[in-house]
């Protein structure tokens, strides 16, 4: 487990209640990194709320993953798929990284989007990875 | 007009075929830009495509406007509506800033976007902006 260093004295914004539903639905996160050069990667993503907390989970050795390793600071929007005027956007930090209960999550995750409770998509030899994401500034719209 | 310095020698990576339909539909693309300091920024955005760019239209001193005047590098991922885990991604550069035109485009993409050829959203001394940019690196799933 890794913990940013800025990552334990803060509190996350919370979540508003009036958008909190988006998180219930099969919406996906567009997560946006940054790259070794610092310049943004967008992917959708899997997503679930945790203690305040937005989580997510990778595979080690993707991009994803070697840019929330190496630049913590990451943005995220989320769109109503009932009505996409109806959205949720944060910027925040990744402040846990971990390997543990990693596969737990991603089945967690396959149940929220997919009804299966376990990943189908899982290939040889993957290592799942967990990252939690502390929202520091949240903008709705709709 | 603002024209990037590495804008006008550089040919555009191809839209895949495969994937064209994405900007057909009323599918939104989620840019990420990087504010000021370098941390990125994703907020769900009308699109459209035009001679191999990526066409977007905002309004001047947005967010949006600031980060992409100031620094090129964006990203961006688009969803199908009809099936999320069929989507394109791509990593670019704004190659063209503008305000000529900028009228009509936010038009064209209220058009697609609602039906409505006239966009409905503008505020009292609006300025619409349009931004064009340049797909480097293209990825695609499903």
């Amino acid at each position: 487990m890794v913990t940013a260093e800025s990552g334990a004295a803060r509190q996350p914004q919370p979540i508003p209640e009036s958008h909190r539903d988006l998180f219930d639905k099969r919406a996906f996160a567009h997560i946006a990194t940054l790259m070794p050069n610092g310049t943004p990667q967008v992917t959708p993503m899997w997503v679930m709320l945790q203690d305040g907390l937005v989580v997510v989970n990778s595979a080690k050795g993707r991009q994803k993953d070697r840019n929330m390793r190496g630049r913590r600071r990451v943005a995220l929007s989320v769109q109503d798929p009932d009505n996409p005027y109806r959205y949720i956007g944060m910027r925040g930090i990744v402040v846990e990284i971990t390997e543990e209960g990693a596969d737990d999550v991603i089945n967690q995750l396959s149940e929220k989007y997919t009804g299966n409770p376990v990943y189908q998509g899982r290939r040889p030899g993957e290592v799942r990875v967990t990252y939690k994401i502390r929202p520091d500034h949240i903008w709705t719209m709709g």
